[in-house]
């Protein structure tokens, strides 16, 4: 079972592939702080300050400008992230995120789908509003 | 079976609560437009131009600036929608939308419960974009 979420961003796929690998960048759409730059075997560390959160990420693939595979999660439990870009063309990218790794038979199998559905909505859109707009305090609005 | 999604936005409930029911605002974050004023047992057609489709909804209960209730679907098919908004102080509101009438014996119940939090989630991080930040081009980015 996965959960697939696709946006348009009016920006070249190189724009939107930086946004997401580079350290500086991160805080102005998801996490609050990236531990390094995302290449491929580094284990990256994501801080979400606002809730008090840390993640530990393992990057599996880079293929710049195009893919980044991430897996997260503990043993026997983990997720599998792909976030591929399309440049559509000179002016904007089709960004597809897909989750892998939810569990038919979880008892909360349901919650999990659709909040990890909210967060990845509102990610992509954050990510909109930083890279078209300049926006960058849109993300820590959604409520528990 | 509801879904709940909830998003603080930094403006006042008054704010808030116009950018709902005043036909020249909901373009700005939402519809691309709505038939009229949102008043209680009001019909209004809503329209998407982009995705060529219209909705009528039925509006069953307003509050001024607290809180807006209607329903849409065909008839045995009806969902109802509970906007809530609660003023935390001058300066922010929380905004909780409620959806009401997904049936857990429909075959396609999953796929109906993630894609309407996909669609709230996005129209609240869209309007929190154009009340707090006046960006109002974000609406059409989500891609089936």
């Amino acid at each position: 079972m996965n959960n697939l979420t696709k946006m348009n961003i009016l920006k070249p796929a190189n724009d939107v592939f930086e946004a997401f690998v580079d350290p500086e960048k991160i805080g102005n759409f998801w996490f609050s702080s990236s531990s390094e730059r995302w290449q491929k075997d580094k284990t990256i560390t994501l801080e979400y300050k606002e809730y008090n959160a840390i993640v530990e990420i393992e990057v599996l693939e880079i293929i710049d400008f195009k893919k980044i595979v991430y897996r997260w999660g503990e043993s026997g439990e983990e997720h599998i992230v792909t976030i591929s870009l399309t440049e559509l063309d000179d002016l904007s990218t089709l960004v597809e995120v897909k989750e892998e790794g939810f569990k038919q038979d979880d008892p909360d199998f349901l919650n999990q789908l659709i909040g990890n559905k909210e967060g990845w909505v509102y990610m992509l859109t954050c990510l909109k509003g930083y890279l078209e707009f300049g926006v960058n305090k849109l993300r820590t609005g959604l409520a528990e």
